[in-house]
């Protein structure tokens, strides 16, 4: 296991909480507290998971003093086979939650300003502000994304890993895109494959699905169990999860000989984001990334088709700020790992999209995917 | 797809909103959402998925007054194929979004309380507090999970065929529980049945994992690339989604010749189960079916290594309140369907679980599971 120095992530938490007048930060299970603490999520569950008294359950940071973790009896029992780094205040079935957590609390003086992290349960956040009464209570977002976006390069080669792993399912998927299979067969052996090739989950729901002229199909059903027909677009949107690290893919494979229009689309999908990717460097602003996509798209007189942003950055989660997309003007920065994604979805007509990840580097942009994008026939 | 009678629902809401003196609620996209208006969620996303103005996601309900959906644009166009029943107002990604959201919770006059959903995000509870200025903010759960709690007729019937779901993968999978394969590759294959069957998801993350005398193993490691060695205990743990109706299953299936305290042990564990299973009926508390449950396994000595709760209920969450546990006194109620899952996890030893679904119904109890319970040898 790759091993990161929080501390030295820790110690720039400080001085950011320092800055910002922050005198209390609570962060729930997630990835901002992977990052700060290397205490690894859970895989997320569709039917929420709940213990008792739950809502305690993350860790408390103030500047210049350790983390302190409080947590339910059963994550502590279950959830952490690796442990934390840090003291540990565990919260059984018959405890008095409120007591310990205000206890708690109390080792931290008075807390004018108390943030949290974005994805706090309500309840966390309803009951942690009831018992340290802040003046205010602010998202831990504008602190914790800036110490995120830029990756390390230890971090870039979890990412590489990431991609290395999905380019290899698709090479294998690809050989499987043939009249007669469902999407949901591939969908689930997408993410069977995966997981066997040391993906810890999916890094959000995989996505197989047909568009083209044979039904009015749009990319909102992300997986159907239509059987594949020759003469539709079979588009794939599917991640990987490498020690935390998310991966984010896609390609368009056509099924049986494609027509004139879907090659030209092809072509222009492939061209928008080969235009995206030539004007990545440092200083450039993640919405003029959009527009460079987005232009070759619009000059291909598709623009109505291309109904998404043009990507977003990536790393623990699957989508981090900035986003590459018009109401962004965040520039680039050296180590920034994002998406470009072009498509143009018309039901009734054509689907075609592709997905890669980049990083920003000193001097320009460096593809981590390197499963080609040329145009692919099955059947 | 099963219709439910919202309007019932929404006008039982109402009551309650009344009632507890909560002038307004703001529910993020979740299964109480599901539940009052039939919005599916989204399979959830290990990285967290993020789109322009996300904590404007929600539905706001006031008594007598129809819900209004906020949503960002990307959730109108791509993640909702079912649409919404009633007002969606949407938020571009040009758009201001404190504004539009300001203007939004103005119809709704005077906020004193505003109840949020459970697990809304922190980001939305504190913008939308702000925009309000409610006197307090509550969660939603004390309205929400005694609606929730008692399942109808109709409900039953899909817990039913997902539970029923359940069992027929494990009949296949527990042929395939043979030295040498491994736990990654079975907890693969149960995902992709459960997909090819018609689960949505998993309800929970997948588990299998080996625990008896070969090793020092406990259930913290959820599934491991070990391959299945003869004279080890195999544990299940997994769940399907059926119309947004979660199941939560296990068994433990021994590997070659089990000796004398697995054999011992695994008809403990089912005892256990039965006597909790015995016991239930309307006026009965979650912690006597508990305590009924456990009883068992203390007698039989194994006390210290029966380390969790005995279930929790389950519906559209796959935890749901009340938890069959010592600190939850409710009621069970007809209606109520719940899990009694009893183990012996001792690290280096043994390791058996059960794991089934049962409702509370008029004159006593019915399990929703079929897969027998008889000790199960592979290899």
């Amino acid at each position: 296991m790759t091993m990161f120095d929080f501390a030295a992530r820790r110690s720039q938490l400080d001085e950011l909480m320092d800055a910002a007048g922050i005198d209390l930060m609570f962060l729930p299970p997630s990835a901002d507290l992977e990052y700060l603490t290397g205490m690894q999520r859970r895989v997320p569950t569709f039917g929420n998971v709940g213990y008792a008294h739950h809502w305690v359950a993350g860790a408390l940071f103030a500047p210049g003093l350790d983390p302190v973790f409080v947590l339910p009896r059963m994550i502590t029992e279950f959830d952490l086979p690796e442990g934390t780094s840090g003291e540990v205040i565990t919260v059984n079935e018959m405890d008095a939650a409120e007591s310990i957590m205000r206890s708690v609390l109390g080792r931290f003086g008075t807390i004018r300003t108390l943030a949290v992290g974005n994805r706090s349960w309500a309840q966390s956040v309803i009951e942690v502000s009831a018992l340290c009464a802040p003046s205010s209570v602010v998202s831990a977002e504008p602190i914790m994304n800036p110490m995120r976006r830029r990756k390390s390069t230890q971090e870039l080669e979890l990412m590489t890993q990431a991609c290395a792993l999905v380019d290899k399912v698709m090479a294998a998927i690809e050989k499987k895109v043939v009249p007669g299979i469902t999407e949901l067969e591939l969908a689930a052996e997408i993410s069977y494959q995966m997981k066997v090739n040391g993906s810890k989950t999916d890094s959000f729901d995989t996505a197989v699905w047909s568009m083209g002229p044979l039904d009015d199909r749009d990319a909102t059903v992300r997986v159907s169990t239509q059987p594949l027909r020759a003469g539709m677009g079979v588009s794939f949107d599917f991640g990987s999860v490498v020690h935390g690290y998310c991966s984010d893919f896609g390609r368009t494979v056509h099924v049986g000989d494609p027509g004139e229009e879907y090659i030209r689309v092809h072509e222009l999908v492939m061209a928008a984001q080969q235009a995206g990717i030539d004007i990545v460097r440092p200083g450039v602003t993640a919405a003029e990334v959009h527009a460079a996509t987005r232009e070759v798209i619009v000059q291909g007189g598709y623009g109505d088709w291309f109904r998404h942003r043009t990507g977003h950055c990536i790393g623990l989660d699957v989508h981090e700020l900035p986003y590459i997309s018009e109401e962004d003007h965040t520039p680039l920065e050296e180590g920034m790992t994002f998406t470009i994604e072009p498509s143009v979805f018309w039901p009734g007509r054509v689907g075609v999209r592709v997905e890669d990840i980049v990083v920003c580097s000193a001097d320009g942009v460096q593809k981590l995917n390197m499963h080609p994008t040329t145009m692919m026939v099955g059947g």
